[in-house]
C-alpha cells in the first residue's frame, strides 16, 4: 500500500480542507481576481470535456440538437414567469451599462435560459409539425453567491441545459424521465457513481417547474450532493410566453415543456465519492489520462525506447496515455500522478527489458502487479474495466450502508448528524420538512422512485404518512 | 441547372439582403428579444461544431490545452494594460449589480481574456520548467455594437481564444505564425476558402499587441472579411501583470506572449464566399448534413426500404447523412436542402430499384447524374472530394481575378469601389492609410507575406515605398 501523501490534509481529519487541497494540488482549478469565480485548469476542464463527449453523444442519439442563445436576458423578459423570477432574483448579476450608455432594459447575465428558449420557441413553433423541439445548450451560467466552494457552489459554473417542447403532457413527462435516466446511466457507465433517483418535494423543486426530479450522490463524509435535475413544466411558461401551435384537430394549443441539466458540480461528486488521502481517484472512463508510463532508471540503455514504444502501442489502441520522461525522480512522479488520480501507472525499468514485463499499479486500491508486455492492450482493457467495477461497487456499498430507516425525529437527527440518508415516512406537509431543516439542517433530498412504505405515520406530526423520503445534510 | 429560388433576394441585386435572407431561410440563426444578440440555431451551431472539432484536434496535436476562465473581468484588472483598455472601453458591457448590491469593482462581461489569462499566468509561472504554457479557451465574448449583422458583427459571438506564454521572443513569434498557418490550413481543408495571409498595419493591429497577423477572405461582392487573427505581444502584458520566472541562468525574466482566435464570423465567410441565388452552398467537410436522400414516389413498394438501407450504409461509412421521408413533395424537399446548401442529394425512385441506380445532384454546380448504388460509398467519397476541390478552385479563381495592382490613388479608388483588393506600394505612414480610408472607405487589409515590390514610391504621398499592401472595403 502507498504511504499517505503529506502534502494534503487527511480526509477523515478535515474533509472540507481535504477537498480544497485536492482541487488545488491536483491542478483542477485555481482562484481568480474575480471573487467567487474560478478558473477551470486544463486537468479539471479535461474531465468536463469527457463528460461532455459522453453526454453529447447520448443527447444526439436521442434526437436532441445543440443551439446557442444569448449570455444575457432582458430584465423585462425574465419577469414574464412569476415563480421563476422570484426564485432567481436574489442571485442575479445585472449589467446596466453598454457602450458607455445606461441601459433602459437592464440585462441579467444568464442564470438559466428558460425565458430565452421560450421566447425563441414562440417564434418557431406554429404547427404540430414543429413539435417536438429538442434543444440543448452547452454554456456557463452565473448565479451570484456569497460563499463559494470549487465546483460545488460558485458564481459561475459550466453546464448543459436541455429545453424541450412537446405536443402532449404525456410525451413531456416521458422526456423528463428519459433524460434523468441518461444522467443515471452516466453515473453507472462513466463516473462509477450510483445515484439515488427521485422526485423533489414542493419545497425543493425548481422555480417555475411543476415537478423536479434529481439524481443524488452520497459523498464520503455522508453529505448528499444533488448532481443533476430534470424538470417538468406543464404549459405554464408556454402560456406566459404565448407559445401556441395549430394542432391536427384544428385547435390552437400550448405545448408542454421540460428542462434538464448537469454541471461541473459532477467534478465535485467525483472528487468526494472516490478520492482518498493520496488525492484524486478518477474512474477510468472519465479520466483525461487513463495510463501514465514512468520509466525507471531511464538513462539505462533501452528503457526509454521501450517506454516510448509502449506509449505508442497504447495510444494507437485508443487509450489516453501519457509518458512522463521528465527529469523528476520516479518517486516524485508516482506521487504526482496519484494526486491526479490516474487509474493505471505502468513502470518500465531495465529489469523488464529482458523478459518483456512491466509493473502495473492500480490507483484505486494501491496494488502493484507484474504483467507481461505481450498483449498489454488486452491487459489494460481488463484492468480499466475492473477498476471501474471496483470503484462503482465500493461507492454502492457505501451508499447502501448509509441509508437508515428512521421512525422517530431523534433517530432521524442521529442519522443525519452522523452522515448518510435518513429514510423516513412523510405526511407530505411542508411544515414537517421545515421543522427538520430548522432542527437538523437536513433537507428532503428526494422522494425516491423506489417506494416501499415501512410505517404508516409521519414521525414529525403523527399524521398519516404518504411517501418514503430521504433526508440528509447536503452540499 | 436549377431554377432560382424565389424566396430569397437575388445575390447580384442586393447582396446585403441576400445575405440576411440566407441566414434566416437556411435556419442558421434568429433574432432575439435582446437587441444585437442572436440565437445560433441548430443548423448554424452544427457548422460551428464542425469547425470546433477540426480546430480542437489541430490545437491538441500541437500541444495546446483547453481551459475555462471567468465570463467577467474586474474593471480594475482590465485597466492594467493601457493600450488594451483604450481599445476595448467603448465596446464594454458592464455589470454593476450583484445579488441586489452595487458592486465596488464593476465587472466587464468578457470582450477578450488577455487580462484574466495574464493574471492566472502570474500565479502558475515560476520557473523555466513551467514554460511554454499553451492554453486555449472556447467561449463567447461580448462587444457592445450599435449596428449588427448576423455572424459578421454582433454584440456576442462564439470563438476560441488561444493565449500562450514562452521563454523566448523567437518561440513566441513562431507560435504566432504556426497558429496562423493552422487557420490557413483550415481554409484549404475544411472551408474551401483561400485566405490571404499577412501582417496588419500599426493602425489595424489588435489593442495591446506588437504585431497582428490575419487571414483575409474575399466575399462574392468584392469586400474583404477578416476571418482570424494571431497576435504577438512581446512581454508588455507580462510586465504589466508581473509574470516572472526564474530562468536556467538564474535570472528573473518576463515571458513572451501570443494570442489568436477565430470566431463564428467564419460562418459569414462560408455564406458569402460560396452561396448563390438558391441559398447556402456548404463545403462538404464542414457541412452538418453532407448527403440528403430523397425518396421519389415513396409510397411505391420497395422505395422507402431502399432509401433506408442506403442511409444506413452511408451512415455506417461515417458520412453525415439524412433521409427525408416526411410527407412534403420531392420538389419542396429539393428546394429546402438546396437552401441549406447540402452538398449531395441522392434521389431514389421506383425506376432505380430494378437496376440498383440513383440520381445524384451536386449542390455546387447543379449537375444531376445517374450512378450505380453498387459501391455508393466510394462514389460519394469521390464526389465530396471533387466538390471540395471545385469550390476551393472557384473561390481561388475569384480571389486571383480580384487582386489588382494600382499605381495611383484614382486606380485604387476605382478598384475598391468596384470591389476587390487594390494592391499598392505603401510608404508605411499612417497618414496615407487615413487618407485612403477617408476618401474611399477602404482599409489596409494586410501586408501580405508574399512581398513582390512592383513600384518604388507610395502613390498617396510620393515618398519611397516600403511594403506591398492590400487595400479593400471590408465587413
Amino acid at each position: 500500500m502507498d504511504i499517505k501523501n503529506k502534502s494534503i490534509t487527511s480526509r477523515d481529519e478535515d474533509f472540507a480542507q481535504w477537498y480544497t487541497d485536492v482541487c488545488k494540488k491536483a491542478e483542477l482549478m485555481d482562484y481568480t481576481a474575480v471573487k467567487g469565480f474560478i478558473i477551470y485548469r486544463p486537468y479539471g476542464y479535461a474531465i468536463w470535456e469527457e463528460i461532455q463527449h459522453y453526454l453529447d453523444k447520448e443527447f444526439k442519439k436521442t434526437g436532441h440538437e445543440n443551439v446557442y442563445l444569448p449570455v444575457v436576458i432582458n430584465e423585462s423578459l425574465f419577469q414574464k414567469e412569476k415563480d421563476h423570477v422570484e426564485g432567481f432574483a436574489p442571485e442575479c448579476l445585472i449589467a446596466t451599462i453598454g457602450g458607455g450608455q445606461e441601459l433602459q432594459d437592464r440585462l441579467i447575465i444568464r442564470p438559466t435560459s428558460e425565458c430565452l428558449f421560450c421566447e425563441h420557441y414562440s417564434h418557431i413553433i406554429k404547427s404540430y409539425r414543429d413539435l417536438p423541439k429538442l434543444y440543448n445548450q452547452w454554456c456557463s451560467v452565473v448565479r451570484w453567491e456569497k460563499t463559494t466552494r470549487p465546483f460545488l457552489r460558485g458564481s459561475e459554473f459550466l453546464w448543459q441545459e436541455g429545453h424541450t417542447m412537446h405536443a402532449s403532457e404525456d410525451e413531456a413527462r416521458q422526456e423528463t424521465l428519459r433524460m434523468l435516466e441518461i444522467y443515471d446511466k452516466m453515473g453507472r457507465d462513466l463516473l462509477a457513481i450510483p445515484f439515488v433517483k427521485g422526485r423533489k418535494t414542493e419545497k425543493e423543486k425548481f422555480a417555475g417547474a411543476l415537478e423536479t426530479y434529481s439524481i443524488e450522490a452520497l459523498m464520503h463524509d455522508g453529505k448528499a450532493l444533488q448532481s443533476g435535475t430534470s424538470h417538468y413544466f406543464g404549459n405554464g411558461f408556454s402560456k406566459a410566453f404565448g407559445i401556441q401551435y395549430l394542432d391536427k384537430d384544428g385547435k390552437i394549443k400550448n405545448p408542454y415543456q421540460t428542462s434538464w441539466g448537469v454541471s461541473t458540480r459532477l467534478i465535485g461528486s467525483i472528487i468526494m465519492v472516490h478520492g482518498d488521502d493520496n488525492g484524486l481517484v478518477l474512474p477510468p472512463y472519465v479520466a483525461p489520462i487513463q495510463i501514465v508510463i514512468i520509466p525507471i532508471k531511464m538513462n539505462e540503455p533501452g528503457v526509454l525506447e521501450k517506454a516510448r514504444a509502449l506509449k505508442e502501442e497504447l495510444a494507437n489502441a485508443g487509450y489516453r496515455v501519457k509518458l512522463d520522461d521528465s527529469d523528476k525522480t520516479p518517486g516524485w512522479k508516482f506521487s504526482e500522478y496519484e494526486m491526479k488520480g490516474v487509474p493505471l501507472r505502468i513502470e518500465v525499468g531495465p529489469k523488464d527489458l529482458a523478459n518483456d514485463s512491466c509493473m502495473i499499479h492500480k490507483r484505486n486500491d494501491g496494488t502493484r502487479t507484474k504483467y507481461s508486455l505481450n498483449g498489454i492492450c488486452d491487459t489494460v482493457k481488463e484492468l480499466l474495466a475492473t477498476i471501474h467495477k471496483e470503484m462503482y461497487n465500493a461507492a454502492l456499498k457505501n451508499l447502501l450502508a448509509n441509508v437508515t430507516e428512521v421512525h422517530t425525529f431523534e433517530e432521524l437527527k442521529a442519522v443525519v448528524d452522523k452522515g448518510g440518508y435518513a429514510k423516513m415516512m412523510w405526511c407530505g406537509d411542508q411544515a414537517c420538512e421545515d421543522k427538520i431543516k430548522e432542527l437538523t439542517n437536513a433537507t428532503a433530498r428526494c422522494i425516491p422512485f423506489d417506494q416501499v412504505p415501512f410505517d404508516d405515520h409521519c414521525p414529525i406530526c403523527g399524521k398519516k404518512a404518504k411517501y418514503v423520503v430521504l433526508f440528509a445534510k447536503a452540499y
